[in-house]
């Protein structure tokens, strides 16, 4: 960890004022915006999120809104990933690609009505990708970004504590689904949705001004759930296996590589940017793919310069996420592994800054 | 300042080591990498710019290369600012907009060949714009970020240093142009320019493994020009009035309010994006401009949400960054002020974290 410098363009959140006041320890720089990234000890964040339930602001998941008679065509132009099928009030998790199949982003879409979406973005400016096409295009769409602010309940207490605030219907939301429910006087969007693998909700606040009154409101009735502040949560998510771009992926791997094959319909969507490029790929083959290693040792520490995966002196990888892991008792690490070494419970060894460490190679994730 | 959590999505540049060496205190996040934000005190750091000579991992300067038969077509369309008389081996500032004249970027241009150009950009994808924009224009072009990562020597010494390390010639080039020059038995690119009023250049590192390399070859030889490491230094910077994208403006605000119109040719390009909308603009008046503001007291310190600037209950305009200046004994600031008050001299009040403080309002920057 270093110091960072907050300014305008590290934007603030609408719970900045709240997350402040419950001790955030630490930030990490998010579409251009403070996404908390600790509050207690990475252990302490990560044993509450399993065992009770947590607020977390991810207003930085910021949405790319595109409406207007194109903008089913433009969206699903934009993805590999079928829509014809997707229903309003459905999201879906999709890889986007540019022409030559290299990851740009992998976003969650919310389809709001037949001619409004949102994609709900990861760390890559979408918005300048998406109005540069559809003005390329000339495509009869509005795109913005909107007053809009995720605000997620993550933990097994979510569906209670939600329940609390949102009313019990909220109980019947199906995963990867949303739908309207009340709040001050009006309905806002929430999902069953999330970055973690501990059940919850993604609440879409559509007003910056009322990031208060939202927070407090669930803090105020959560009380005897131990709710806390929290923040996507590193050991949780490496375990999970949810993929973090620009950690696990970059534009120099494609779909297959990034383990999002099964979401990839080529053959099913007339045209999307980067068909030709999947199609091909798919034929011949991926040379690498997403793996899940367990390594031997005291917990490590990585700063960010990936590091390699050898057997002997055979390249295997390259490590891009790495931690800890309390309840595995091991490091757990996510890891581009190339394809002859791909199958589970191969043994290799990690280049850690702190020397060379044996690790298995898994094909599943740990949680 | 808050602590920061690294990752392999913050990328490391090729001087990070070196930068971490010499003692670096805080960083920023800038195009998804690492920007050193502190090394000694803000004050320190301030001094010696203006004194001696830095160094500055400026790395996070990434370069959208266009090359291809469309490239000259695609760089002019992509900017207002006529690129007709532009001859290889000049820079041109300029603003980068959206059809409705938003500003994007506030990048340098450099023209490699004739159909060859870097967009040096500020904080935004501008790779994802105009790799969107060529694919839905289908234009002739690649479009890369590729393995450039600059270096700045910035300071009134700066002309000696590198003279030093790149030889004589090197005294001759003008603002804003660039040249080859020789490096480790090879040519690597050098631009008079930099995010300071102190002079000095731009080193075009193209290969990440030269970083220590480049970095030790310059501070042999500076030794008795009390060469140090530096950064973009913010009460600089807000003293020359430099534009920050982000902090200063943002798509919000079009070229004219950025005081950028002098760049904007509407009427002599045949046609980019925008022209529409900045025509319009142009001919109707903007409403607000940036401008520089001298505001009294105890040092004031910005915790990234704009100040009001008010007079009376009138609103006047917005600061999107402030510091104070040690050498002008005062809070110096950048605001977007609205019309009716952006006159030389007049008097407001700035609305702080800190109270209610006078101000001044000035049509030039403080140096």
């Amino acid at each position: 960890m270093a110091l960072f410098s907050i300014s305008r363009r590290s934007r603030v959140t609408p719970f900045h004022q709240r997350v402040m006041e419950h001790g955030v320890k630490a930030f990490t720089f998010y579409n251009h915006m403070l996404l908390p990234s600790l509050f207690t000890t990475l252990e302490g964040d990560y044993h509450h999120l399993k065992k009770d339930v947590q607020v977390w602001d991810v207003a930085c998941e910021r949405q790319v809104e595109i409406t207007g008679k194109d903008a089913a065509f433009l969206t699903q132009y934009l993805v590999p990933r079928n829509l014809a099928n997707m229903k309003v009030g459905q999201c879906y998790y999709t890889a986007l690609t540019d022409h030559n199949g290299g990851m740009l982003n992998d976003p969650m879409i919310l389809k709001l009505a037949e001619d409004h979406f949102w994609i709900s973005v990861a760390d890559s400016d979408i918005l300048l990708w998406a109005k540069g096409i559809a003005l390329g295009m000339k495509l009869d769409v509005t795109i913005t970004e909107p007053d809009i602010s995720p605000l997620a309940i993550q933990g097994p207490k979510s569906d209670e504590l939600a329940a609390r605030v949102f009313g019990d219907n909220i109980r019947d939301l199906r995963f990867f689904n949303f739908a309207k429910f009340p709040f001050m006087g009006r309905e806002i969007y929430i999902s069953r949705s999330g970055y973690s693998k501990q059940g919850g909700f993604e609440i879409y606040l559509d007003r910056f001004s009322d990031g208060n009154a939202l927070w407090d409101a669930i803090f105020k009735v959560g009380k005897d759930l131990n709710v806390q502040a929290g923040c996507p949560q590193m050991i949780e998510r490496i375990e999970a296996g949810l993929l973090s771009y620009g950690n696990d992926l970059t534009i120099l791997n494609n779909p297959f590589e990034a383990g999002l094959g099964k979401y990839c319909h080529e053959d099913q969507i007339p045209d999307f940017i980067g068909k030709a490029a999947l199609t091909k790929i798919r034929k011949e083959g991926h040379k690498r793919e997403i793996r899940y290693l367990a390594v031997d040792g005291a917990p490590l520490f990585f700063k960010g310069t990936p590091w390699k995966v050898m057997k002997g002196d055979q390249f295997v990888g390259e490590i891009g996420s790495i931690t800890y892991s309390p309840d595995f008792k091991t490091n757990v690490a996510m890891a581009m592994i190339e394809r002859e070494f791909w199958q589970e419970g191969t043994q290799a060894q990690v280049h850690s800054d702190d020397g060379i460490r044996n690790a298995i190679i898994h094909e599943k994730s740990f949680i």
